[in-house]
């Protein structure tokens, strides 16, 4: 039976990598997650089992670790991106689009009487920043991203006057709990733009927006933060949030005999809402 | 400054549902995940705060529960999809498209005496069942499929005569372990012909064709399961397959001064390849 | 200021080992886990900085895979953790008591036209088995196990009659669902009965129980399976059980306007009981 | 035949809580979770079904509820376990043993305008603080811990002069990167000494340590740890570490045609390296 192949692609995932930059007086440090997967001329692969045009996911993953060897100095994750994807599509005429994904860990240094230390760091907890690179032979695309950014303000904010049906029993709220846990992806009008700088101002703009905003629901908030980042920064050209809602019920500590005073929450994964939306300008 | 919502879509996530249907010799256990997305004129909450188009995803949560307790009998999770996406058509003019993904945990009687019990189970491994159903004003979609089904072969697997370049060290084997864990998404001409008869074919032709092909890329085997679904099932038109490489490294024992035999082996998930294509008619 | 050692180990974890035994018509499979843990005299190495009666953990890793490699046969994981804590011992003055635990992941024949398949597996779900081998120049003891059985039974459980407080609001029930994820283990009377068929026996005489038990409590099921697998096998000389109550919550449909059927649950792992005890003769 | 308990145990594990202590320019967060386990006289649960003198882990939550709502203040975890259990031993006569083990998610200030927010946070990451609080109708204990800090110093590390067999091949080194993720735990002299200034202190202690140790293996500098805190410490009696070494592998760049400049590593997890020691005066 003919059977056709509608899309493929393959790559290798997990790939870990830390490099250390030694100065004579402080070491830089990064720790970085890669993923690799390429498209192209990939039939005669999976129909004949011919592998000619087959690169290893293996030799993928020793790319990784020999361009990063290139450079002394640590690139930022976009740089290092680009340098990936272009290196795959120069050497190999059979791969037509190549997809970069990497995650970065953040450290800190740890505090050594008042003064960061030169060469010992913490992990900043589960927070990553993240970049995705598209390359194909007609043009290159880059965003950068965060992930697992968990926030939480107390007040200020409230959910009413939404749509009610035969199954809506949620209470209209004017002060309740806000915790999320912030997952963006930011596109640039200039690939060159992506520098830890600007990340640190998009990042620092989704936590004050986020601070500061009479929420009136999530999306509300969503669309407040997005707006900050594109009124603040030029280069950005858009903006993708994924924003789960994850409640914090109020636990009704009357029936125990115990005065109500908006104090006792149980927090919960598990169902959540999940609010996504992208914005340009 | 004037930015515009390119795309949102909100909903509610991880809502779980364990279904009992009780006769007198015997129950039905069913244990579902549910997760929904709308999307639609959601405009006016982005932007003004105004939640009069906002149907709360604590109802959506409530309407699995609803719906699911209006039919005695279990359903397959492809009908019970489809009628809860119609359910927010019909009752949201604000909606125009409805995502519903369900995973279902599979189950097996325990034999007492030989027989299977009538009402006591133990949970069938990791193994999901899945759908995807997509509805719109327009028309209805829906996919099945399967998820962490774990599959290892201990021979019949080579890798070789593939692209070298600088950076290929991979040796090349004619006989290999080969170990996934395969994803598979199907897509039916006609969503009636979603069954769970269907999908225990489906599900043993990819478990016969893995066993008894011979392997010679992981792509090679991907097409061969794929062919092999489309050619014994005339109501799947497309099947999308996601198969990690979980990498068995062969360990070099004769510096441990033993025999090589082929017997001792790594398994690791880090990194790992990953090898996705979409097949059709 | 003087400091003392109270206690100490060190050792190697998540050694991962998949064995293959090829005969001329099948292959057997063995995928473990192991963690190894050595107690001695290892002051100076904490004190001093001196690493000389220091067994490198990557020395520990290797040995894994050498012993290994020493049989042809694929062994028990019980007679396996023997033969490594005895390495350990017998090759290393300063070591006074060898821990090693082995998780094996369950394969099962993948069935090929009824048939088992000579060479292709798959995975038996998130079920495993377990072993414990403690080793000092005294004496020896061994536990087997089994971890994340996952049961649940419809009907034939139920929880009345408690003690009641201020706190407490939970409903008496005479029929419930009752789901749990068993985590075993049991000490042998002779290290040499650490069998697969005992293994099954037990396994299976805990399942038969589960499924057949009135239950009118998570502990009073713990207690009758703990006394059938005491009874049936004379060579189990203790067994313990830590069981989560998984609970299952009943939706009030009602307010939906459902008739309430016993039929629409709610399964929950947070927050879950946790029910543990230890049974001997 | 008779069958008798050894040792048995119930309770309820993962309740979680978030409180919040509202002032007119400012607010405060707490997020834990819980897990109580009850020891006493319960072998009539097991033996026949007799729940009489069974609290019910339902119950056992709502208290965690209710403890927490008779304060306006948030507490230090450890006071908090110590009610807790004070709780259940008064009221429960047929209880004789009470573990609370309290875990803690750490907060951050989002820093708004160079100002900490004042009702708005960030999670500050994986890193947890703990406690462990055992009481008996004899005695109280309680002993606070630190997990998931993950550390890493890029040199001042090494390891060498270790015992070698014959599966003995890591190469000596006198400078690798040494990364792990703390867990300790410590004991006082005294319950009242359990505060949030001395686990900052003990947390930056073993910091310091970690940063400014030449190490010459993770157990040096887990004693070296140990050791600072005790002799800064007069009111803390006892410390645990459990130190898993994250191995990060030199990768040999020479292979690739590029200089080996001792900057590329793999870190991995699997398997690790585990170390773990208990100190006291």
């Amino acid at each position: 039976m003919p059977v056709k192949i509608v899309h493929d692609n393959y790559g290798k995932s997990r790939v870990r990598l830390m490099k250390v930059e030694r100065h004579g007086d402080h070491h830089e440090l990064q720790n970085i997650n890669v993923k690799i997967a390429l498209e192209g001329d990939f039939d005669s692969i999976h129909i004949d089992g011919d592998n000619a045009q087959c690169l290893p996911t293996d030799t993928m993953k020793n790319t990784v670790y020999a361009l990063a060897a290139q450079t002394d100095k640590i690139e930022e994750i976009e740089c290092f991106g680009l340098r990936l994807a272009r290196h795959f599509l120069a050497n190999n005429p059979q791969v037509s689009r190549v997809s970069i994904n990497i995650i970065e860990h953040k450290y800190t240094r740890i505090p050594v009487g008042g003064e960061p230390h030169e060469h010992s760091f913490t992990k900043s907890g589960g927070e990553k920043r993240t970049t995705s690179v598209l390359a194909t032979r007609e043009g290159e695309s880059v965003e950068s991203g965060l992930e697992d950014l968990t926030v939480i303000k107390t007040t200020k904010s409230g959910f009413a006057g939404f749509m009610k049906d035969k199954y809506t029993f949620l209470p209209e709220v004017d002060d309740r709990i806000f915790c999320t846990s912030v997952k963006a992806n930011w596109r640039y009008s200039n690939c060159e733009s992506a520098t830890e700088e600007l990340w640190n101002s998009v990042r620092q703009t989704i936590l004050e927006t986020f601070a500061t905003h009479d929420s009136l629901s999530v999306q509300h908030t969503l669309y407040a933060m997005g707006e900050a980042v594109l009124s603040k920064h030029a280069d950005v050209s858009e903006i993708a949030f994924s924003l789960p809602n994850i409640h914090c019920l109020p636990v009704d500590v009357t029936r125990f005999g115990e005065e109500e005073k908006h104090a006792i929450f149980l927090p919960t994964e598990e169902p959540h809402g999940l609010i996504e939306a992208r914005l340009s300008r």
